[in-house]
């Protein structure tokens, strides 16, 4: 029995260090698409959109693992939630990637044409919407509701530059015809990066409601 | 037991009532959405935005219900997956409802201004998502592959009108520039109806995978 619970207590661990694990690499995977659509590298978009392959694995390891705490383990009512609340946060996880290769995408289309203008916001906008998600996770697996709580607090900021973002670009594509599909691309990457805020609050909003047992997760509406 | 067996098999088919329920909701938020934005019904769009909390509410409810039939009924192998499936297919419907609401916000916008064009693509497209949605879950209550497998057929199709619509709608900003904002918010409304058909393609791989075991979810890439 005390060596059931030990072997049970590894396997949540297990899941832990997964779950951050695949939250580290999606990271990664942000950042070398971003840096692929600043420095208009080609070939480390395509790294990104290949790499977006572990991450799918990784997300398969952990739903199996899951399944077989559920099924095996038959967890407490804590553990219960927190489990299935591992599935859902995965789910978070393999959206953020494939917005990741999205925004590769984006770089790959507008690295066949002269670049519209640096950059400002969108790097600052991406480091933003890392440390959330990093946040977040970090959150889930210490069970921290306060910093959970700065990632909601977060969110308006990014709502804030990413309608900015759009007004700058309107301007760009009203100044000159030429502009206007780089602009809409450069739009896009944009909206991705805010989508990302959006999963990043959506686990800092289980997290919570995991901890407190309350659920807030639709006390805050859904962005523009 | 004989009686335990039967509320259990109640529990399951009211899983299965609820999820259907909740899908036959977030479709009629599709539907007003795109009719508030085609025939300029800001109250309608309105209402869009604010109905978003009954499927906020039955989430929740799902959600319960599948923790509970984890926690006391231990279910079989067979029956978690489905179990845990409803909990991932919860999350997708989620986020196909909080994309209607951002179809309707859209709809506000392009309200304050006059119409750009007749929005041709855009409800056909939308029509389309709508049933490969309701095709997913029809699937997924009845265990089909070959109603799943058809879904995933119809994605490429999607991202194929979601291309020209953007085709489109750069060439009506370069044709005079006091468009760009509206075809701007038209394209985003374009995208979300991707997204939606994004998370039924989804939720037809999981069948795919729940029914035959095997993993079909990352042999399609991501698409554009």
């Amino acid at each position: 029995m005390e060596h059931t619970s030990k072997q049970y207590e590894a396997e949540l661990r297990e899941l832990k260090e997964k779950l951050l694990s695949m939250g580290s690499r999606i990271e990664e995977l942000i950042k070398d698409a971003m840096q692929a659509l600043v420095e208009r590298d080609t070939d480390l978009a395509q790294k990104v959109i290949h790499g977006d392959h572990r991450v799918n694995r990784l997300e398969m390891e952990i739903d199996e693992l899951c399944l077989k705490l559920l099924a095996l383990r038959q967890p407490t009512a804590v553990d219960l939630r927190f489990i299935t609340l591992g599935l859902k946060i995965v789910a978070d996880l393999e959206r953020v990637g494939d917005l990741a290769v999205n925004i590769a995408e984006r770089a790959i289309e507008l690295n066949q044409e002269a670049p519209l203008k640096p950059y400002i916001d969108l790097p600052k906008m991406a480091a933003d919407v890392q440390e959330m998600l990093r946040k977040a996770l970090d959150a889930f697996v210490k069970e921290d509701v306060a910093m959970a709580e700065a990632v909601l607090g977060a969110d308006d900021q990014i709502d804030e530059v990413n309608h900015k973002v759009f007004e700058e670009l309107v301007d760009y594509m009203a100044r000159d015809k030429a502009n206007i599909k780089r602009a809409c691309r450069l739009m896009f990457v944009s909206r991705y990066l805010e989508r990302i805020a959006d999963h990043a609050t959506n686990v800092a909003e289980m997290v919570i409601f995991m901890v407190q047992g309350r659920d807030v997760r639709h006390l805050h509406s859904v962005g523009p």
